[in-house]
């Protein structure tokens, strides 16, 4: 049995997310997860569980998520992405694949990713990008939306910003870098940590939409996050403007396997 | 009656082009005009004619087409775009209004078009942004296409591009500027001048592509371009890599009305 790696591409409004058991309310549609598992038991004939780094809400997308699944096929590993892909529904692609360490976890085993969520700030609605940005009408305050957003670089408890708490795991999470910038019509918010909460992205933006809206002062974020309470953060920020970008892993050392 | 002058973005995929009859092959379903005159007639109750600055076809996108239309309405001009967005299919917005000098052609008066043609680049095929690109999974040699198309810039007949001629009317256009450049996975074509023929900004980007496939000789553009013979030309590139962004009117000043 060999691990294989996988680099997936996919829009997310047409799938119930990720992973289906993680999305009770969305009615058992198809998911991201489940697509991949089907592509590749058309073409290996194994029934193989591929595991995300990232299990996204319904809705989010993915220009770079991480997978990885355990096969016995001979394929080389660089041709299972084409393979795969061939077989997947038009919303998803896999972009590249390679031979992966033996007990690879692409969750566990992530150091850091990188989530980017786009508002488009104008009066009319996205018509082009529309499912790919959520819509702001009036004009945000892009500055004080940056700097309330500082509060929450470095390493801290985020339960004020995440959607569900799982019974005796942590909740403290580091923020490597996050920052708000306009450019064009969009205000685009990236952020970058060693991991993420349930809902942790949306509930942050959410929160940074209503001090950018003018509705809750700068330091506001800071008092949240503070509090580690799920009620003082703002609503989540709609899933289709949310995009997890990129996930790093360390690079190992030949001679670690 | 007066003048109104619409910015409009809509995403060319659900739609037959900007106008129906311009599309016989399309066999009729919906287009962006008759969307745009229906809106207007639930706001207004009359029954407009919408004229706009590009006809595009089926497929090909618009970030700032140009479109006006006469009305009675004494609605203050600047709301027009979002009375007219809210009784619009999700595919397309109004993004501004304006009063327009009295007897404003959008197609007629227009002085510079500038057109976007998307290239993914990349083994795998467009997920995310699927419907937005065209895909070519061999890497292109983006500079051989550069050089290539500044044959194409200046005052010519582009006969040989054109997918239809209209008897009697000129198929000579000024290219401004032409540039190929690559961004990311992405190659952009970039066109702008005065007006275009029917099909050209797909017959020149086609051409390109052959160019940067390797299967024609840089200097093929030129000599395509002097023969004004279509047969010569590369096949139309797909429409969905195609955007029309900008149209630019001469400023007029406050006496010319």
């Amino acid at each position: 049995m060999r691990t294989i790696r996988l680099l997936v591409e996919y829009d997310g409004g047409p799938f119930s997310g990720w992973q289906a058991q993680e999305n009770p309310a969305s009615g058992g549609g198809r998911t991201v997860q489940g697509e991949l598992e089907r592509a590749i038991f058309a073409l290996t004939g194994e029934r193989v569980r591929v595991r995300g780094a990232g299990r996204t809400d319904a809705g989010v997308h993915a220009l770079g998520q991480a997978a990885a699944f355990r096969t016995a096929s001979a394929l080389p590993a660089e041709r299972f992405a084409r393979a795969i892909t061939a077989r997947l529904p038009e919303g998803i692609a896999v972009l590249a694949s390679a031979e992966a360490p033996e007990g690879f976890d692409p969750r566990r085993d992530a150091r850091r990713k990188l989530y980017r969520y786009r508002i488009l700030n104008r009066d009319a609605r996205a018509a082009l990008d529309r499912g790919r940005v959520a819509h702001a009408a009036r004009p945000l305050d892009v500055p004080a939306m940056d700097r309330a957003a500082r509060a929450l670089a470095g390493r801290h408890d985020f339960a004020a910003f995440a959607t569900k708490l799982e019974p005796g795991r942590t909740t403290v999470r580091t923020i490597h870098g996050i920052a708000v910038r306009r450019e064009g019509d969009e205000v685009l918010v990236e952020v970058e940590g060693d991991g993420f909460l349930r809902g942790m992205v949306r509930g942050i933006v959410g929160t940074l939409l209503e001090v950018g809206k003018g509705r809750r002062p700068e330091g506001a974020v800071a008092e949240i996050l503070a509090s580690r309470d799920r009620r003082r953060a703002g609503p989540n920020a709609p899933p289709e403007g949310l995009c997890l970008v990129r996930v790093e892993y360390e690079e190992r050392r030949k001679d670690e396997g």
